[in-house]
């Protein structure tokens, strides 16, 4: 019941690691909508590795496969199905998973659920399982940009204790693949880039930060009173593999705060409604204002280490485990398309449900179309 | 489509601050788990207003009404509907709302949503609403600790910029309820008191934070990819209103560090598979490990103050406004118990889901009974 | 998990026959829709029972009352509770049904699947229970009629065996409510009428079936591949207490039947594609085609009988048992605004799904508002 | 929205009868569960058009591929994919469909509610759709033979005027498999093959019952209000092509009768609860009683015929068309698997869903491990 998000516009993924394929079904996307291979295959390049040294060196093709929804390049509002076949699967790397408990991997944790897992290289946990997340995430995009004229972009803003201060109203997305880190800031990146390669070269890895920017979202965005947006946002970021905290407009500093310091005033710009802050980051009572949504997700560093760790065997007893084969040093590079689809996905869902909140008269004459 | 929570273990609320009455219609919960309305009283008690000076002064009388789902004192199995009605209305305090857009409340983008909103006491959005949340919550406390043997403590470990350093592991449910800021820490829990009554006196308001711990949570809890325990604790948090970031485990913090430094080390404690430290916060792979689960919810300070404000009305005029009636600079002393009851709701649905991972043969010999 | 229907357009309803209320929350109505107590109010009492001698003779004043959703006379887009007290309770009529199986009740099979009921009345599954189905009805009717021109209409065809022969064509609410029996035609409703009075007289009872069109709905409403207007719509009318068959357009009838008998030949008329004939009842795979919807559903007779009929005691002894009170000898007539009221949820859920479909740009243009 | 079925074992399917494949995902299955790729098989076979000179002579390899959720021959418990490609696509056959509505096809309806449809061989609306259904439901027959007990059996039952009047507790699989009818009357059979191969030299065709029943079905399946199990089996029957109409235990002939007539006696069998008769059809309240199951389902005749009938092309015009390629006289031999798989699928979700009614500390009992 845990493989599929999303109420309207709704993804289900399916594949493990090192099972045949990865891959996603999508519900709900109007019929209409221009989608062609490239406009995935773009976003799944972004998230490849081997990229770079700086991530896992694993050749993945990832060539998506449309199963099924569109047709004469345009979707047709039924499910829509694609995959990318696992290819390049050095499983034998792994064989010391099928008898140890990796520290902070989810190896014991399914076990312990579901008492029969697929050890190849994480089995569902593994980050591959995000291929089907970010290939929803493309037609999603398309959506929102060709229609609702919503972009969104996302960049590395720390990579252990280094960040950038560039200002989120600022960053470009030229500027964020100009470099191997995903990080805007000419200064920072270089910086960042060198504290992955020593983690690389000690076997040790590092976490960070994504941040991100939704540019364009108009007012009435997010449901009360569950499923704001706001927590939607939160729920589809926090199940990214490896998250451990995300925040939105000032997040945690806004704790620290007074009501004086913190409110946004109401202006108008351009003849429309406006803050003249944005501490809010573009979300208020769970639901979108119009000003660009501002979010930040916290990484943990990667958990395989190619150095030797203590932990214990599916017998039980102590053993010292050491990580072989790739190694991926620093997940947040190739996580800033995942967290891109995440947005999209969530936002999709919740433009096309926004379109149903009020003026009913208008919707009945959709159908007299 | 946003009044509903939960997949197996499902809560739909109702309610606006100042309609007739606010409640909730739980579904999925087992047959035959006792439950008494001094049960629910409770949990609504600690939520309701008016209990000290430093929340606002609503006198709520807030009694909980049984409307159908027990019997002899057990739950039925089907739908469980819980009510409370709102006794002390005074909305000619609120008058002004209906033309003015409260600065970073949800005035403005319930009316750019829907285009008709109930603007008394925030309808809607209101904290209000979170009645019906915690009578659900409730319920699950109950089903969690009668048979699950999980406990949830919640409490304030930040006001501002006053921070308690107690460790999550000593704070006790006596500790919390000492005082009126329900923060465990007898010599921040003062300061933290000053600090609330100082913004009171000035017409300010301040934000801060929430910390939780779920002790006895048996490994499972928490369904790949989307469902995860992280993920739906996250969207069920970031749904209370205010809210403005979560995290799990060292959170934000984890960002900084190495692999070395974050991994925990599996052992064997009593048998089990344990961890040695505990710096994912109970939760790995999206699924509890057995460890306690740790998290932390940042709340910015009161959208409503007691000085004039600059904001728009809704004919886009720059006006003056200052808030009327009741004040409640602090929202957070009241809504620990909307926490745990968020966290409550989450458990009880993946304690059941989960009781469904594995196993088929004795889900099969439920049946025969 | 089964006391919520519909996926945009949703309801949960609440209550057990002799339990302190019936009630319903209705979510995804869009916000603006004019709606007063009265409207629901006018279908409630179709449905109340003690209408005349021929229904149970239960005084039940089924006073209706909003308590959330609705301010000013409009829908706020938010969740929209509705209760009726139960207040004539007469439960002392019940009390050998808390240790006697009724024949062809549910009470066995509720004794067995919650192990604990409410055997008061039925409990949940009495046909009390769909008062809650009425009233959240009357809003889904209100918004179809208002906005999308769509008419629903019902009535007694068959009681035990005698037939109308009234072509749904020329059916009119007025005709349906000119006699107690629901059925239009002036010659065998008396006749019915005779029938269900003899049952009653010998404390027998009889089935029959009610039969319905739906007026104006436009092309376009329902989901492949699962969620058919057809298969929506046997779910939603097959939850009716006593129900044992739905058919659509000829029904069983076309299975008799060869391709060019059964087949609609598509014509113009007033420029727009239509069906010479309406074999098909409405609908072509599943998906509305702009014709009448045409269904037919078949009612067993009433389980409780008032003569003496041989059962077992929770303690597994045969026994005899003979119903007290109230006795409903042809549930037929109180069922036609059920099946009506099912309907319009039903279709209120797909107009609203079916505004999806298509057109994302207009659909982009809506939020632009 | 429309493209999955059920709440705990859910499918999605994908696919159009020309597009690159069909498959499913399913969810809630849980770990463990054996599979292999010929349980499956055995089942396409089934459904697989081709087999005898009665049906449709489209050559369909319909290799069952697994793309993830199986592992060393047993479930994961996460999403499971299963996918078979299309093969024998001859499209030409098709193309005058691009600019013709077929009578009694969804063409039309497609048309009006996407704007945009796969023409060839009827795209989504195509039986071919149901490859993914028949997969899905094969697990589902595996976790409920295994586990369960339950056994589901469908039949040809009538062919156009052609009835068998074989009790539903004889028919055995062996004599429905007999023949290509899948009628298990040796009586009937041939003369049904007879009407079908008329239909097809006339270039008409027929249309008939399908008659199941489940065998060993536990009580407690169903939940009240909404979900009864009634409603489920209809609304998943009722979506398979081509349907009319559903009936359970006597369905409509119940509607003819008295109480004292169709009520079932409880009686002591073997030392648990039963009913003397059966007249119920297995299902009481909504909720399984331990009984066979026993439905029917109408089937109308097949809209594509082999003579020229008329209709209107997509510019409105008045046209002649007549069916090309294959023909399928009659659809309910191939039908027979589907209607299995729809009732499989729907008893899985159901079981699992049973399992969480009642004995919280049972629940409780199975995360301990």
């Amino acid at each position: 019941m845990g493989d599929s998000l999303g109420k309207v516009f709704r993804i289900t993924t399916w594949g493990e690691s090192h099972g045949p394929s990865v891959g996603v079904v999508v519900e709900g996307c109007p019929a209409g909508v221009p989608l062609t291979e490239e406009d995935v295959q773009t976003e799944l390049d972004r998230r490849r590795p081997g990229q770079s040294r700086i991530t896992t060196q694993r050749k993945e093709g990832d060539r998506v496969r449309f199963l099924s929804g569109v047709f004469e390049g345009k979707t047709l509002g039924t499910a829509l199905a694609m995959m990318v076949e696992n290819t390049d699967q050095r499983s034998g790397d792994y064989d010391e998973m099928a008898e140890v408990f990796r520290p902070s991997h989810a190896d014991y944790t399914y076990q312990a659920k579901y008492g029969h897992r697929d050890w190849r290289g994480g089995g569902r946990s593994s980050a591959r399982e995000t291929v089907g997340r970010v290939a929803g995430g493309a037609l999603a995009k398309k959506l929102l940009s060709t229609y609702f004229g919503i972009e969104t972009l996302a960049w590395v803003s720390q990579v252990h204790t280094l960040r950038t201060s560039i200002p989120p109203a600022k960053v470009t997305l030229e500027a964020v693949e100009a470099n191997p880190v995903r990080c805007p800031d000419p200064v920072m990146a270089p910086q960042m880039l060198e504290t992955i390669e020593q983690a690389r070269k000690s076997g040790d890895s590092v976490g960070g930060v994504i941040s991100a920017v939704v540019r364009g979202c108009p007012p009435g965005l997010g449901e009360p009173v569950f499923d704001k947006l706001t927590a939607d946002l939160a729920k589809a970021l926090m199940s990214i593999p490896a998250t451990r905290g995300v925040e939105f407009g000032l997040g945690f500093q806004a704790a620290e705060m007074t009501g004086l310091d913190h409110n946004d005033p109401f202006v108008l710009k351009d003849g429309r409604v406006a803050t003249a802050s944005n501490r809010s980051g573009g979300i208020q009572g769970g639901i979108s204002n119009g000003e660009n949504i501002l979010l930040r997700v916290a990484f943990k560093p990667t958990a395989t280490l190619m150095v030797p760790q203590k932990t214990l065997n599916t017998k039980g007893e102590a053993v010292d485990m050491k990580g072989k084969g790739r190694h991926d040093p620093c997940v947040l590079p190739r996580a800033v398309p995942v967290v891109e689809a995440m947005i999209h996905l969530v936002l999709a869902d919740h433009a096309l449900r926004a379109a149903l909140n009020r003026d009913p008269g208008g919707l009945a004459a959709r159908l007299k179309g």
